[in-house]
């Protein structure tokens, strides 16, 4: 490197007060006023976190070493920092962030690590596992938008674990999906399909971010419940889950998932549902109706409350791409 | 794991304003009250960056991503983790705060990668450097105390990489240490020995740390430097480096490591010391004071620090084993 062409604005002699200001300066050559932005905010909590706690080199090099262990645990199957971020409740922040609600429609949650895209498209009332110990369930779901419309040719992907708690993926001689399967929403916004009761299940605990939770004297269960995702043109990606009420972990779920308005019952089939569904009657029965967000609204009501949010701790700043930057005018 | 054992406090519906309190109060049943405060503190710092960038799912994605990559990068040799340290500025600041300095007392500054545990000890006047291209470069140094008393039998580990800027572990035919010793300080506090002098050299930049820099329009560059490494019982770990004068890069260090005191100029030798150390008039000549600090004085400072800063915050703390955790009482 030529070392005349060093743009770099000149510093030294660095101390605990002044490093901060330093590396945000020597980063803020960047051009890409977001990534500039990001950054100078990361830096600035970075080292208030380290001045805050007199964070000393021994618990440095032991984060350090975490993190490590962290990254090196990770496989084409196994993601633990979405782990680390759900269990320090990041995960589930940053999609309340990216894809506000407004009131009305159905909440977001965490997409947690077990979702695929080998999932097989099923026709409207087929069963999407294949466990003979699960408890059967008949799951019949309606679409609409935020104006009360039902949303056909919706593809939504569904996933639970069998009735040991654990996903297909989870198991060493998976042959094929299992418990996941994908649907459309028929013309009235309907689909429909048989699965198991969701049982609760412990995250993978037996790494890094396992050893965290035992250190923080918590438990690695999530509550019994089923993954739903939705996707069509014009709407907001919608990742979110169905949560049993009454579940041993409820209130306690390891990645902080659960929501009051995606808690559910399970129900019993009456005579009505009985005949139009071939079931017998008592029948174990879920029925949930999702609402969708319109792209425009959601990006909407994204910008509106960071501008909000932004306001609020006296940030000047402008949306740009539908994401905020310092406004320097 | 049995449910009623459950002692999780209740939480649900969590919200971008609420789950920070949530999380905090889930991680509160550790028991180690160091633990505690660090968490909460990183949580809240965690939490706020999300909030205050209104980060999205794709850069919350493109984040776990690169820290995956940096720890998969890791090895025996290689630790991404701490160059990432380095970079951010949080290494020299973690530094400072552990290893607070007295007035004239030498500063500390960045480890670095490349120490090794291998350096072979070496009498008073040796050579440590086998590169026959490097310029011939006569160290000579005093060690004293606080108070100016000479501090005899420190053991001082010195690196440096040869002339091409490369550390002996950076070349894959490395057959033993180069570059490298350890020295012991005599009665009167002085040790010296032949190096070369050193050269400006880039860090590691062929990872993700790399491409990190190179995304934010930085260099890898470090000005050309010596490392030194003290340490004698009862006195506090000196991990320092003293920087060339007029380093194309002496303001723009990629790792924040240089400080005003640790800047030195190459001398040339005079008739004394050509006589004293058997060099030939006009060699190249290196000399400096260091000044090492007691482990009592630097605990009682480090304490003192704390307590200031965090007084400053407005928060109450109390010392525990050299640490602050929040003072209840």
């Amino acid at each position: 490197m030529d070392p005349s062409q060093v743009k770099i604005p000149p510093m030294k002699d660095l101390t605990v007060d002044n490093i901060t200001e330093n590396v945000i300066r020597i980063n803020s050559l960047c051009e890409d006023e977001r990534t500039k932005y990001v950054l100078e905010r990361l830096v600035t909590h970075l080292h208030d976190f380290a001045r805050e706690t007199r964070l000393s080199s021994q618990e440095w090099m032991a984060g350090l070493k975490f993190l490590t262990e962290v990254g090196q645990i990770c496989t084409d199957v196994r993601q633990e920092f979405i782990l680390l971020s759900d269990v320090l409740g990041l995960s589930i922040l940053v999609d309340s962030i990216d894809h506000p609600k407004p009131p009305g429609s159905t909440e977001g949650t965490v997409l947690g690590p077990f979702h695929t895209h080998d999932a097989q498209e099923l026709p409207a009332g087929a069963s999407m596992s294949k466990d003979p110990a699960g408890e059967p369930l008949l799951v019949v779901c309606t679409i609409r938008d935020t104006e009360g419309r039902p949303v056909p040719g919706v593809k939504i992907d569904i996933w639970e674990t069998d009735s040991t708690g654990h996903y297909d993926v989870q198991h060493a001689d998976r042959a094929g999906p299992d418990g996941r399967c994908i649907m459309r929403s028929d013309e009235r916004g309907v689909f429909w399909f048989h699965a198991i009761t969701p049982v609760p299940y412990p995250i993978p605990h037996d790494g890094p971010v396992g050893r965290l939770l035992k250190m923080l004297r918590r438990h690695p269960f999530r509550p019994s419940h089923m993954h739903f995702m939705f996707e069509r043109e014009g709407f907001d990606h919608l990742i979110t889950a169905l949560y049993l009420r009454n579940d041993p972990f409820e209130t306690s779920d390891a990645v902080f998932g659960v929501k009051d308005s995606l808690v559910v019952d399970i129900k019993r089939a009456g005579p009505e549902y009985a005949a139009k569904y071939g079931v017998k009657e008592d029948h174990a029965l879920l029925t949930y109706d999702f609402v969708l967000v319109s792209d425009t609204e959601t990006r909407d009501l994204r910008a509106k409350n960071s501008q909000a949010a932004l306001d609020k701790l006296g940030r000047k700043v402008k949306i740009v791409n539908g994401l905020p930057i310092p406004d320097l005018d």
